[in-house]
This record gives C-alpha cells, sequence and structure tokens, in this order.
C-alpha cells in the first residue's frame, strides 16, 4: 500500500476519519478543507495539507470527498480549476444525498472525463478504519476494481451494488429511512415514558429487547412484500392499528406529540379502509407507493 | 404444577398460545372464548371448556384475560355473573391497551374485592412457553408473588415493574412506539427502495445491520436523556435533519408518501429552530414532551 496515494476533500468528523483510516494503513494521504484548521492531528501523522481543492485532488489518481450533501460537493468539484484538475482521474463521492444527485454528479464527471463512483457509508464515525465499518458503492465495475485496493484501506465490508451510479445513494436512503424513523421512534417513546414516570434507562434494556426482534422480521417482512401476499399472519393490520391507536392515545393524553404515529396510522387506516385489514402490516408500503 | 389451575378468558392466537403453554407444563386449565369453536386442539390436550364466561373464572383461582383491548375485557369482566364469580380470585390482563384503562380497571377491581395484576406480552405468539418470551407484570407485590409460580408456567422472563397498575401498560405502550414506528419506517423504506428497482430481499441483509446498531445506541441515548445533556456527540441534529430531508425528497420524487417522514421532519426543525442545532437528536423528546 506504500505506493497508494489518495486524497480526502472535506475533514468534517468522518472526512478525518477517513483520511486517518488511509494514513493508518499506509497510504499517503493529501487532504484539504473548505475551512483550514480543521485536520486535527492529520499533518503529525504524515498528511500533506494541500493549500487549494485542484492542489489536493492533483496529488493522488483518487480523490475521497465527503461533504455535508451534494451542493457542497458540486460547489468544490464544478470549480473549473478542479474540474480540470481531476480529469483522467477518479473520486468517489462518499457524501450522503438523493440518488437524483448521485446520478447528476455521474453527468457531470462523465461530461468533463472524470472517473466517477458513488458511496455511502452506513456505519458512524469511529468504525472507520475497522472491520465494523459498512461501505456502499455503485458505478462502473472496472474503475471500481482499479480502486478498490484503495479502498479497502478503509476496513470493513465494501459491497458494490451495480453500474447504475445513484444505487449506493438509493441503498443510503432507505437504510437512513429505517434508521431515523426508528430514532424518532425511540426518542417518543422516552417522552412518553418519562410522562409515566419512566426513565429513559429503565426502558432502555427492554427498548433493546424490541431492537433484537427487528432484524429476523425485516427478513420475513421482506419476503412477503417481494411476493406479493402481504400475508397478515402473525401481524393483521387491524390489530397493528389498534395498537398505533393506544401509542397516539396514551402520548396525547400526557400532552406529548403524537405527529409521527398519527401519521402512520392515518396510513394503516387508508389500508384497512381499503378492504386490507386481514392482511399484514406490509400491506402499508402500497398504500405510500400509490396515495 | 399438577395441583395448579388457571382459566384463559379469549382464544385468539395469543389467548390459545397462553392455554397452549399452561397445558404443556401440567396446569389445570379452563379456557372460554365469547365466539365458541376457537379452541382449537386445546381440548384434546386436555382444557376445560367452559361453557359460560362466569363458569370459566370459578374453576381457577387465577383468571388470565387476553383479549383485543380493555373494551372487550370490561365487556367479559364487568357482567354482573362474571364479577360475582371473581370475588376473592384473581384476574392477570394480558390484553394490551393504554395506562389509563389499566388503572381503571385496577380501580373497579378493588371496588368489587377483586384480586387484580396486569400484564403485557412483549414478544409474539411462538415465544410463548418458550424461553424467549417477555411478560412485564404490574399491581401488588404480595399478589404477583403468590401467583407467581402459574405465570412462570408460561415461559420466558417475567418483571415486575412495580405497585402501580398501569406501569406494565405504560412500558408496553412506550415499547410498541418503538417497535411500530420502526416497522413503518421499514415498510417506507422497502416502498421506495422498490421505486429505485431495489428489491426488499436486495435491501433486507442491509436493513438487518441496521436494525443491529439501533440497541447500543438506544442505551447510549437513555443516558443522554436522563442525564439532560442532549448531547450532540457523533450525530448533530442539523446533520440528522439533513438527511430526514433527503429521505423525504427522495420518497417524493418517485410519488411514495412520506408523511411519517415529513412530521419527524418537522419535529427536528422545530428543535433546530430553537437553538438546538448542535445538540444531539434526543433533543427532540424535549420538542415532543413542550410543543
Amino acid at each position: 500500500m506504500s505506493s497508494s496515494r489518495v486524497t480526502v476533500l472535506g475533514l468534517g468528523p468522518m472526512g478525518r476519519a477517513l483520511a486517518g483510516a488511509f494514513l493508518g494503513a499506509g497510504v499517503r494521504t493529501t487532504v484539504w478543507n473548505r475551512t483550514p484548521g480543521r485536520e486535527g492531528d492529520l499533518a503529525e501523522r504524515g498528511a500533506v495539507l494541500a493549500a487549494s481543492a485542484e492542489e489536493a485532488v492533483a496529488a493522488s489518481p483518487l480523490t475521497v470527498i465527503c461533504l455535508v450533501d451534494y451542493d457542497a460537493t458540486d460547489a468544490v468539484l464544478r470549480q473549473p480549476a478542479v474540474t480540470d484538475a481531476l480529469k483522467g482521474r477518479t473520486v468517489v463521492n462518499l457524501s450522503a444525498d438523493v440518488p437524483e444527485r448521485a446520478r447528476d454528479t455521474g453527468r457531470w464527471a462523465a461530461e468533463h472525463g472524470v472517473g466517477y463512483l458513488d458511496g455511502a457509508i452506513m456505519t458512524p464515525t469511529p468504525t472507520i478504519g475497522t472491520p465494523a465499518g459498512v461501505f456502499l458503492h455503485s458505478g462502473p465495475e472496472p474503475l471500481y476494481g482499479e480502486h478498490r485496493a484503495v479502498l479497502d484501506a478503509l476496513g470493513g465490508t465494501h459491497t458494490h451494488l451495480g453500474e447504475d451510479i445513484g444505487r449506493a445513494a438509493a441503498y443510503d436512503v432507505a437504510l437512513l429511512d429505517i434508521f431515523w424513523t426508528s430514532m424518532t421512534g425511540y426518542v417518543h417513546a422516552l417522552a412518553l415514558a418519562r410522562a409515566e414516570g419512566i426513565t429513559a434507562r429503565e426502558l432502555a434494556p427492554f427498548a433493546q429487547g424490541i431492537g433484537a426482534i427487528l432484524p429476523p422480521l425485516f427478513q420475513e417482512w421482506a419476503e412477503d412484500v417481494d411476493g406479493g401476499s402481504y400475508s397478515g399472519e402473525g401481524s393483521r393490520l387491524t390489530s397493528a392499528l389498534s395498537t398505533l391507536v393506544h401509542v397516539v392515545h396514551a402520548a396525547e393524553a400526557h400532552g406529548v406529540d403524537a405527529s409521527v404515529m398519527r401519521a402512520a396510522e392515518a396510513l394503516a387506516r387508508r389500508a384497512v379502509d381499503r378492504g386490507h385489514g386481514a392482511d399484514g402490516f406490509t400491506r402499508v408500503t402500497q398504500v405510500m407507493e400509490r396515495g
């Protein structure tokens, strides 16, 4: 790995973690951040601090960019001097945004002779450089193959999802949907519990028990949805709806906002009203898709 | 256990599982259901089928009731003949409803000389009678102690949460809040993935990865909320909000309903607007509590 070179643009907590992992794996790493002084101990660890984004991308065949969203990556990459410097080189964009922005960036890269891979990081900062990291990639397979060894220096599991440049972002947004909806449910449960005199620490062990039953159900429900059966075995929509109503009622009885659960309740009710009460909760996917 | 007797009222899937577990543990079990013919193979396995609810509750010192909600349990228990037959006996109500209904039933039981324990079953039907079952109980400790041996015949873990009769229901509704909000996020992610040409089976393994990171975060966030720090370390509210916006945008770009995530986004935005953008997402609990 000692002959490999990589540039990291963006030195937020995740960008710093990426650069640190590259350095730890012996990759010669050049870094740049719009606001200077964010490099922490990266220079001491051997990182080259570039004076400009164009200087940074010119230093390596591969640039990894990790910014808050694609407005931010556009603002860096689409500056003429940077675009020029990138010609014939490759960018892996690990910033998070919606699939259409990844596809748009793919078109821009193709127009300017820039190799482009899109990616997503599915695990938090402390997992970077460890076996626990999960990285998704999409874009041209040969380009991915060419840079895979350097990307592997980040540790963890790397999955190439296909040639559609938007695919990593599509997985990312769907998985973040699960994560953030779940966490919204959790903080709501904490508010509801507190209104009932239950501390968060008291609830947490039982919440962890709920968390543990989700993964096998994710698999079971996936088969149900792909098979189109929307089967209600063990989880009828009418019974789920009755539970959603209880949650709304219990929260609002204490003046706790229940807008998220009210939205879920409205979707479940719509499915029941359309005659799907004996189906499973998975039937709600159709209501979401068709209005 | 051969001298123990129990009555089970309600023979939906969960009621049948409870009666089956009692029979399997050698408890003499009397069953009753409003609609006859729901007993499955329970009679062959030794259950006594009672002709009426009053006959059923008179057959055992302990009655376990498991119906769809407390409107249904009231309709059975508050019939004068049934209330009379329960005098001096104990009811464990494992039906699900909001805490105030459990407390109301506790008051009714006290007025009529009926011993009353409230409970909740946190795991699905197939776990009943196995070590995987999770049961929560609340109400008078001596009464719980008296009937604990029979309840243990259901297998699994039984936790007595305290004397407040509504406490089991409060935990139940908070935990169901987490479960159903998460599952709503999951079916939404499946709809969004499908719109992007990703099957549920393709997404599921990664969704399971997300599920696996929730339990440790539940513990971490609980400490954050109880400590009142609402710390943004590793998960700033502004960054979460940006993600919620991406999810809404990606869904609506495909005509997929995003009402649940829009409600979550509005709450996060309110917290940011109040100057809490550098805090953690846990700060949203306060917005939920205070409007």
